[in-house]
């Protein structure tokens, strides 16, 4: 066979910087600069490394020969020892891997691959509050039909409907922050988690074990260690990971969805800008490929949990490799998926056009029947007897629901109706000003926005640059 | 139908604590105690209640007549009316629910359940890991052979072997407390989240709505309050909640799937006290039903998780109630489930044996293999030439792996042959005594095992009745 | 605790029929039918019953008292024991169960289970195909304007929009029939799968085995035997028969989340009657809860899934019943869900409604548009040079939906634009026509809606009550 | 970026074989075919199509360049147009795709991938399945110490276990079967499924466009259409497709598991020939890489079906492209992972190894246990009490299982206790001789395994060169 197969996640819709993390290369050269953090480490306490050894490594340290690398698993059957012999043989000198076993080298790689990941992803997550805040600043005063059961229900603003689904994001956000705070490295533990070898290397010094494995913890970038595990840490880790990324997918998914029906109503629409139209052939199309694709990540990033899920809890003794191919799979993949979801979703927001004559008509059609309970209200205050006018508001109301649906009127006329209704004691003028503050029965909707852009500000500030961030252009 | 179909799982596995929390009566209570709750803020914050209304509620509080509930529903096609309705007609007053939503009602009550079951599960969780702290001081002296790919691979200790899945615990029980410490709860928002309908009622006071939310919140014993919210709070937040609820399974389901491999091996088992047997007409089969339960509960949790992520991302518009099915089963059942095991997994660790003598059998017959490293250096110390040590190990043990595959022996003989071959210059006393201290090759087992009491002793003195807590009986 | 906790699904969607299958009650009656039988085999074959054995258990067949089952469950802590001492102190005799091992019981008469739920399952969905046949016959003449991206695409019918979702459930019932036709059942195989236990009694004559196994086979109404088992049958045939459930659920499922977009253009409803209106006070809100439920179901269903899919593929050696607790919740839950569904659906397409005037003003609005290629050929036909009829149909189009975008206009105005413009040669009422006609361009829709009244007449031919099954009141 | 991320699934585990049918190229060349077979339809059918169109696309077939289509892809966001561009640009004509939306493509000829590899898996089901025919025939006559949850329960035969396993897979493959005979395609239907642009190609020749599609659907392969579908096939298809899948590498996936347990006694291996041994430096360590392997393929599998869940049932009104990201990489991986899951399971089975000797010890540790219902029935016969005799075996059974476990004796003696025992009134020669009969007491392994070669030459029958295939070495 010739061509390779790749891997389409990456391929079409990852960002460079999280491919780069996970790329063959990155990963080798990674492992490379975490032997020579142990091989420095032994020395400096008091392992006996011939002079010019350390040299010898980091000299050929970018000198990766990833087909030398599959030719030799080819024969050994083994990718560690593979990547080992490959080093070695270009430094000419075997002294790297010591007392270490595979998973020494490979758990503690991996993680860090995981723990960029995850700051990455925050950058990102922060970029996509920002945009959410913009946006939400931008439609605070646009007044909508805001629905419950995809049914109008009350009024309410585009910016809050914004807002809200930058709640859910927030709060996941939160979650991430938990995680990095939380999120522990296994370490040098050695074949079953007992660090026996590197006791045995250092004559049973348990400090100088201890001082080791901080100072490779360290140069990886952790705060946190477990103390107990076996060949490998917990694959509840891994799926504490996953679980977190999946979250983070919700509130765009949920942005999503109802920007596919926003746009079935022409209220709104992504990815065109102001004026522009879906193509000169079908100009009304504005296909939402966009928000359906983030719609898209988001079942895939649950199909990688699901993943994660076999792995967890099902540890053997001190732990096996059943576990190996899923995580080859699982961790970039997942990883993969939601920055594709997230550059995705930025250029949707970028681009996020409404229709305020569009959603004028819809709430024309609406308020009347979403501000009745008001008008029940004023026209007792205005002297109407409660149940004469409340069977009047009813009466006209059923009525003209009747008469849109059967086609006998093209536009609600409540507001006539109710005007020559005695009975309510409101005159037409009276209605009609009350309809039209209806648009003004936003509650709470604004100062929440208020609410939401503070919150959001204050994340954006512990990572300002996302603030510019450009999302790179989409398939 | 004459019989009901009962809950499985409350009413096999779960506890009566976290049954009472999810029961129909249990549940109508909350929800009265919150709509009184409500009625006295606004009164308090000056809504007109007439005299002895509040008072007339409070008395049939606990009048709770689930049929006539049912029957109520049937009628009106709507649970919330139907609960509303009934305990008015108790109180002979219309007066609760005012400028409230069903959704103002419900999301909070459940909230509330969710906040009280996660509560007890900490409960349950830090009572599993005050035992298996006990469990892992009183198995630390007891040398194992430890196992990669189920393979005997170094020596540990049973102790460190416990700690190990008491660490994956750990990881899931901290992940738990930044849950409870973020957990925010929906609120008095309204319709579509704008908080119109009490803003109606204060007449447009903004203060004074936020004053009501903030004692009901109280009343709920809440810390944290969301702002932008629709019709209901972002389903991520059950995701986050289930997800938890799997992650705390992992360590359990990890230490059940290894205690079934060891019984298989007669080197430990569940639920037999000391001296006891499996039965009398099997005395040999320890069959290990109650750990094969919490990896069945574990299967289970998981499937709720599935519900769980088939509701997050998918909220359209200011939301509807496509979750509503979903969430009867998915919040209580995945509680039930963890809880269950819980239970059984206290059962498993009270009545956990091991059985000394076999487990020095399995160590005699694999410490002569595993103390080859050992050996060879103290080969080379004595003064053999390295290659022809290495060899002469390399001979022995496979031609003894060999021998008792084929049944030329019945038990290892690797010392013997090692101390007949001068190449070692070791005999067969100095042999014998590496592999006696083989079992001392335990690295930094103990101390690791030290660690994990520390970390349980904090984690146990947040909740130290968890220290006496006992399980039901188990079917 | 003394009220208790009913299994949800079972109480408030599923069908009596369904419950009665998965009752307590109504299995302890099938394992006693079941051991009757096994008992008259062995008799018949020639093992010595005394006189009046069978009688006497035949006589208390339906003496079943579950509590005193469950209190002796709580003693022997086996649930299977405490059913055959409660029968057996009932009848006076221990002669049951002879060679039988627990699973021996079970496994065959939850497959009985399984497959009368099956069976139901096919009869109710064969009564929704008839359901969706009558519908798409009711519909076959309603032109609507198709949507892909949830925006205009083409005209189509509304009853092809039926048959489409009603394919997905052909396709479905197809593959039930197919695992009707493939079901096998476990059999007599004693506690590894050889049938020692049955072989000791009959003294190693394997033909009488093989009959009894036959007359037990038969019994339960299955046509396929497993001849290879362990202690279980493969738990893929759980997933085999979850998976297909999940599938059943697709066509509703798509049909549902339509017609709650449906609902937001008010173009169609579920559950009002002709002419009945949502609510006096909202009475546009035509919530499509029953919808919503369908597809929460939907979601609870592929948790079930997620649980059957832990169970395949995870029997360690001749198994065990690390699987027991998830099926005594997966297998009645699913079933009861899925037939929730179908209860539920059925009651939506009986009461489903559709809204021919709002249907017109959809497609007066669309239609200009969507025959913008039927009015460019004719244009040529007329006389017109191609590019410049292009330009012209284009630059109007682009126009109008600015214009209506923008609010100049209220309605399409397109015709009236194109027929002002003498680049296409076609004047205002030929025009006219061509866009009357563009509601006949639905293609081929009225012969696939003829193909698919065929494919369910062939298929409601084989359960022709189907036609009349009348779904139970839904909450 | 410089290097490609790989597909990991597809370079290092799948066969080239399925790499093929997904390759990009692969696909490009088979929409080509299908472009031409619709234009050779087309003309057959009297549209005009120029002299020498038809074959100038033939001629430049095989011109694929995949950087064009992606510089493309770049500027039209639209990847099936750049396609069709690529290929246009390069014959030199514009004609292809007529009256052909891109779903027209796309629908079928991943239909048609599909339907391939289904094809393929198939075949290397059977190549499976007749391996675990070879290898239950040389493995029938091996009595094993079978065990139920995970202890030793009878005697039973390798070979038997062997068939177990295997008959798992055949229930799979009797569904995949009936899937073939299914599985239906979609057809020419055009953007909302009403066909209406080829009709329209046609003048309205209902009977044109149908011989067209059939000519398509001939070329394709497929023996069924579907009718009724819109933009899309329904989403449901692809579900039980996956399902298939997972439900195939279930017999594979307890087999493994079994292994691993297995080579944790020693009893078996995986990938070892007869006579070597895991590795020179610890020659007992048989690592079931490959096995644990299996079982982690078996979970990615069930991440992928998680994916083909979250697409069925959500198909909005005639369609959209929501599930198009998650289609690219499901399908494509799913299958990549069951054809790697086979070809390393057949590496497996045909290095699987046994050890007799072993398997010996642990039969002689656990017959006379097993056998203890035995004697007690031959005791009775030989004329000892039945209570006597069992209180004897009891007390024997008991105390030889407590002296075991305490180290006070190293092999189970049970044999020599009851032959001192007078209550039996077996001598020692008599228990033993029956012991050793314990061996033969294996039922009717031997006809079952029987029973599994018929069944599986039959099916092997069909696909003969399945006997001899290789699977491919493995990493």
């Amino acid at each position: 066979m010739t061509e390779p197969i790749l891997n389409v996640l990456a391929e079409r819709y990852a960002s460079p910087a999280m491919c780069d993390l996970w790329s063959a290369r990155g990963k080798v050269r990674m492992e490379r600069e975490f032997w020579i953090a142990v091989l420095k480490g032994q020395r400096d306490l008091g392992l006996k490394i011939p002079e010019g050894v350390i040299e010898a490594y980091t000299a050929v340290l970018d000198e990766i020969d990833l087909e030398d690398i599959r030719r030799r698993e080819a024969v050994t059957r083994h990718d560690v020892k593979a990547r080992i012999e490959s080093f070695c043989a270009l430094a000419g000198h075997e002294h790297i891997h010591k007392g270490l076993t595979s998973r020494d080298l490979t758990e503690n790689v991996e993680q860090l691959q995981v723990l960029r990941s995850l700051e990455l992803i925050r950058f990102k997550s922060i970029a996509v509050l920002h945009q959410l805040g913009e946006l939400a600043e931008r439609t605070r005063n646009q007044v909508i039909t805001a629905r419950t059961h995809n049914v109008a229900a009350q009024p309410s603003t585009l910016g809050k409907r914004v807002a809200m689904f930058g709640q859910d994001l927030l709060c996941a956000v939160e979650r991430l922050d938990d995680l990095l705070l939380r999120y522990p490295v296994r370490g040098l533990k050695g074949a079953v988690g007992t660090q026996l070898d590197q006791l045995t290397l250092f004559e049973g010094d348990v400090e100088k074990v201890r001082a080791l494995e901080k100072r490779v913890v360290d140069h990886l970038g952790f705060s946190r260690l477990l103390h107990n595990v076996g060949q490998v840490y917990p694959r509840s880790l891994d799926f504490d990971v996953v679980s977190c990324l999946v979250q983070l997918a919700s509130g765009p998914g949920s942005f999503a969805k109802t920007l596919r029906i926003m746009a079935g109503h022409e209220t709104a629409s992504e990815g065109f800008a102001k004026g522009q139209v879906g193509s000169s052939a079908m100009p009304h199309k504005m296909n939402s490929r966009s928000c359906e694709r983030v719609n898209g990540f988001h079942v895939i990033l649950k199909g990688y949990l699901g993943m994660a899920e076999g792995l967890a809890g099902d540890q053997w003794n001190e732990g096996d490799v059943s576990c190996s191919v899923v995580r080859r799979v699982m961790l970039p993949d997942a990883f993969f998926t939601l920055d594709g979801l997230f550059e995705t979703f930025l250029t949707i927001l970028k681009q996020f056009d409404w229709y305020e004559a569009v959603i004028a008509r819809e709430n024309q059609h609406y308020f009347p029947f979403l501000a009745t309970t008001t008008l029940l209200m004023q026209a007792v205050r205005a002297g109407a007897g409660r149940e004469a006018a409340h069977e009047a508001i009813k009466e006209h109301a059923v009525s003209t629901v009747l008469d849109l649906r059967q086609g006998k009127i093209a536009r609600n006329d409540l507001v006539a109706r109710l005007g020559n209704d005695p009975r309510l004691g409101l005159d037409h003028d009276q209605i009609e000003s009350i309809i039209e503050n209806a648009a003004a029965l936003t509650g709470a909707a604004n100062l929440q926005v208020e609410q939401f852009l503070a919150d959001t500000e204050k994340l954006t500030n512990t990572a300002p640059e996302a603030r510019t961030y450009q999302p790179g252009d989409i398939l």
